[in-house]
């Protein structure tokens, strides 16, 4: 800590925001986002600063912009990243010479000293800054310097000597070629991931390609492509389709998840690899590498996405437990370890060893495994379990991949502690899967959407929330017949910028493997599980018209624009999203699925833009009803059964 | 941030605190205290971990405390620095795979799987970790691994092998000698400034030692060494001189700051130099070198310190004025400029200009100042006007000095903005003067301590609270009479733990230069003040009562236990302070000066470790009664004319 004596830097720059863990890890944006830098700045003594935001675009090019004084030594700038790619920022300033020089003259002028020395130092100050002045200004600093020298008066407003002292264009050049040769910057210079808007926003939906068949028969890539007008049409942007790759028959499992598999069961896509191949291979039941290339365009021509599961786990067949024994576990006999979640065994999986003296072997062929995918059309990745795989490899393939493709997302499928979740959020994934799914009382959703919405966690942590997957079967669901779907639905898809359902979702699918289970009875995991989307009693208008909002609606699209509104019953919950020159959303939605709730809700007027004095008019979406309000209080009554929320659009 | 493919460490250790600005300043402590230390520790996978505190003497030496799993990935360690100087540390942690193989075996054993090939892997995890057992240790490790690898029985708690394996003295022995060559360490090292406990507990009196002779007899250090027994006698532990040093006769100030002194005006202390000599040098008038000596020879005998002032500026005739022009700022017209805060002139004082090229020279002489006051006795340096010098020079002279003399304690007389405020004291002041002169409301009060004690300025913000200064007689004092100086008394004594007064508060001394002015009429600054401490109507007793109090109570001596309780009456404070194992300090105090304030108090009485059931007794110690109290609400009224504060001792 004890320095060279130099003299010199005078400025110390603390506190820079946005800033994650003193610079270690990124923060994240979204391209075309502005972000607002903050700073604290100061300078021992009375003397002006001047302070710049640097920042630094993928390809290496860095820009400034200007600085403001915010008051109480904090200052402010901005910059708006167009591009998806690793941009760079930091906090330059310096002492203002002339700027101090020009205030300090105005006062002495004001008491009514002479300021003839003043003068000839401010001649000094133009004189030592001409280099720095471009040629076409360079005039004007020259004239001003000539007439600071002349001899005559030196003291009052209405001396000429003083008039060009203060002169306005002399400021403006001045300021805008600053000596910055004794500037101070601040370090480290920060990091920042931009990434393009679907890292932020986005309707999901997955569905196993190999049940767009019949019950017996398998379904592949041409039948499941056949679903995509369906899938677009409820409003969706992204399919997710859990691992297509040869799936294993050493101890594969049969339906309900059965220790013995029969002959016709079809085992779990996450069971990954057999003699048919790899990560980098389809299930020959789901067609092949050029059929997948196909659903991959067909999706394309619905505006869909196509996410793929990125799951690091071997089944024994996998040809890596022959060709890399190395990468894995072994036990003292000299057999490979297989999966554990002690005491339950898993032994139709093998987990990978990260800490395998083929480190690099074993991360670079992951490596290749994504770009594989990537030059075959996918761009997202939905990770399966990565808190059990090396935070370190996370960090380093991220990276790699990110670089090369910057439109590339990752999902982080992790449920487990929250500071490992968020730790994985840190180290590069674009989005991550939540606790949403248990978050069902007003108290809890209130209670975790501040935390991501309104702590630290919004520089780096960004939710996707799933209404279920082939997972999890939350008994919210299972018990709440219909308007259960429906409440959590609307949670997720108007809460969360992203969210996701898993297919049957939409038809109420919701018997579970036994009471006190959140796990599906038959499930897709193990068996062909064939849906009919068109029968009549769907959840299918309700998830278009949802979806409709999202995409009408700017403020649908940010997490940061949540704005709760009291209400004086528990079972109703009323927040709002709004974003600039468009109408505000508001929900009030009845957390009960089985009645009527009535409640008054006191409107945050401020969040909305609303006057107290000026009624406005909402729209309600799902009635086709326009109401007049006017003032805080407003009564609601929703009875679930027959629709639980309001979803409105406010004009005001 | 993409690294190296390395593959080893899977624990990522952040958010360690106490941390200052990512390690870049260092906390501060005080000798032989406690300091937590706390960190989110995180691993992938389901794997057990190890945490250590490691700490650094000043010496360099480093030791390890262990630390423990708090919940949520927190962790938690405690060392205790039992020296002044700059002590270091850091966390490390690391995989525990002993740890996790023995709680995996419990699960397997309680699920009634058979474990040999479990107890294989144990006993190879044994064998490896031999070699960093002691010898004495290793026949207990060795017997278990022979155990683990007869034949037998393998599952079962009954089974001889499961035993030996999950024996506690084995996993003691493990758990003491752990292989921490994958361990990830915190980066960076964080440093601590532990400085002795004076840096934060102290009663400061100013005075001016030329003030002891007569209205028209200079004093010196032996009539000023006459007023030690009084001033240890109120209680004080540390007596202020501002600059003893030669005075300049150059524009020298006269009475009341008056532009033109007389010939027999003393001018003021902080116009540095003369020919008789600068920083180094004693004003004649007061005596010699020799004299300060036994000055602070006698001081010490007293209990007292001596703080000097180090104000580094120059009179005109200063000899560095000659000698070191270059230290200076220099006009157009190649004089040296004097000090200005525009529009108002300096012309007895000239500054010293940081950025001179000469920095190197500048530097080590001022240095070369204060070694020259250590080596004389001083050991507290009042620093004037540190913010209007280099935040580098302090950053690098306070480190110096403190690393051949950490006795050394720093005070900085900085009145400006806060952030510029605590800038110093991250740089390495030990204590700070405040805003305490200017809170005088409870609003004002409560809001002002809360921000020193309970957010993060606690770590490096250590207060002096100063009822008054020659520049500051607020006017509180100036229109409150006596009952105002006894409750700014109690305020700078019982809530800072370092405080101080200017002399003449004692006599209740609070005449304005004009009505609206904070300067003193007849200021110290320019003329001699005899006083008279031996009349009838001083604060004297009532000092020297609330320094017992100081004294007596480990709790006054400390800051962040401070704890407000509720009283329905704005003009009544009420404030308590604890300690382990004595009584707790509760102040109760009228801000009225005026006259008579009612109020119920609503104790905290968790704060104060009192049961709600049990009665407890109260000591008044300025009314010397004792009261019995039960429960939360107490009634109370303080006439401040009589007595504005309840100073209890809590007997629970």
């Amino acid at each position: 800590m004890t320095g060279e004596i130099e003299g010199g830097a005078r400025v110390v720059i603390t506190n820079v925001r946005p800033r994650l863990e003193c610079g270690r890890y990124r923060v994240k944006a979204i391209e075309g986002d502005l972000l607002d830098v903050t700073a604290d700045i100061v300078r021992d003594g009375p003397d002006l600063l001047q302070a710049s935001l640097r920042y630094g675009s993928p390809s290496g090019e860095w820009a400034d912009a200007p600085m403001s004084h915010l008051g109480n030594d904090g200052w402010m700038g901005r910059f708006r990243p167009e591009t998806p790619g690793i941009w760079h920022y930091t906090v330059q300033a310096w002492t203002d010479h002339f700027a101090t020089w020009r205030r300090d003259l105005g006062k002495r002028v004001d008491a009514g000293q002479t300021v003839d020395l003043e003068l000839q130092e401010g001649a000094l100050l133009l004189e030592k800054r001409l280099v720095l002045v471009p040629k076409e200004e360079r005039r004007v600093i020259q004239a001003a310097i000539e007439v600071l020298r002349a001899p005559g008066k030196s003291d009052g407003w209405d001396a000429p000597r003083v008039t060009a002292a203060v002169d306005e264009s002399v400021a403006a050049i001045m300021a805008g070629h600053p000596d910055r040769t004794e500037a101070a910057t601040f370090e480290p210079v920060l990091g920042l991931n931009v990434e393009r808007v679907r890292a932020r926003f986005g309707a999901w939906y997955e569905f196993f390609p190999r049940s767009t068949g019949t019950s017996t028969e398998h379904g592949t890539f041409a039948t499941a492509a056949e679903h995509l007008t369906a899938i677009a049409g409820m409003g969706f942007d992204v399919v997710y389709l859990p691992p297509i790759h040869p799936i294993g028959r050493t101890h594969r499992k049969g339906k309900n998840n059965a220790l013995e598999a029969g002959p016709d069961d079809v085992g779990s896509p996450w069971a990954i690899g057999s003699e048919e191949g790899g990560h980098t291979d389809v299930d020959p039941k789901l067609g092949t590498i050029e059929d997948f290339d196909l659903f991959v365009e067909r999706a394309g021509q619905e505006g869909l996405e196509v996410a793929l599961d990125f799951a690091i786990q071997c089944s024994p067949d996998h040809p890596w437990a022959t060709e890399h024994p190395e990468w894995f576990h072994h036990r003292p006999d000299g057999t490979i370890k297989y999966a554990e979640n002690t005491p339950k065994k898993y032994q139709d999986i093998y987990p990978i060893n990260f800490s395998t003296e083929d480190a690099d072997g074993l991360w670079n062929e992951l490596k290749r495994v994504l770009e594989f995918w990537i030059s075959h059309g996918v761009e997202i990745f939905r990770v399966d379990n990565p808190h059990t795989k090396s935070f370190a490899f996370w960090e380093w393939v991220i990276d790699e991949i990110r670089a090369e493709h910057p439109n590339v997302i990752f999902l982080a499928e992790a449920f487990t502690r929250p500071k490992v979740m968020g730790m994985l959020a840190k180290l590069g994934f674009s989005q991550s899967y939540t606790y949403f799914t248990w978050r069902n009382t007003k108290y809890e959703l209130v209670e975790y959407l501040n935390e991501l919405v309104h702590t630290d966690m919004a520089l780096y942590f960004r939710p996707n929330f799933f209404t279920n997957t082939q997972d999890i079967l939350h008994e919210y669901l299972q018990h709440g017949g219909a308007p259960a779907f429906k409440i959590r639905l609307v949670l997720a898809a108007l809460l969360s910028p992203s969210y996701g359902i898993y297919s049957g979702f939409e038809l109420f699918e919701r018997v579970p493997l036994h009471e006190g289970s959140e796990e599906y009875l038959h499930s897709e995991k193990y068996e062909l599980r064939p849906r009919d989307l068109g029968g009549p009693d769907t959840l299918i208008p309700y998830i278009k018209l949802v979806n409709e909002v999202r995409r009408q609606l700017a403020a649908a699209a940010r997490l940061t624009n949540l704005r709760w509104h009291d209400v004086d019953n528990e079972a109703v919950v009323a927040w709002s999203k709004t974003a600039p020159e468009e109408q505000s959303l508001l929900v009030v939605l009845n957390l009960n699925p089985f009645g009527r709730e009535e409640a008054t809700l006191h409107l945050d007027l401020d969040a909305l833009g609303a006057d107290v004095e000026q009624p406005f008019e909402v729209y309600d979406v799902v009635k086709d009803t326009t109401y007049t309000w006017s003032g805080h209080s407003q009564y609601v009554a929703l009875d679930s059964p027959d629709e639980p929320a309001h979803i409105f659009l406010v004009k005001v």
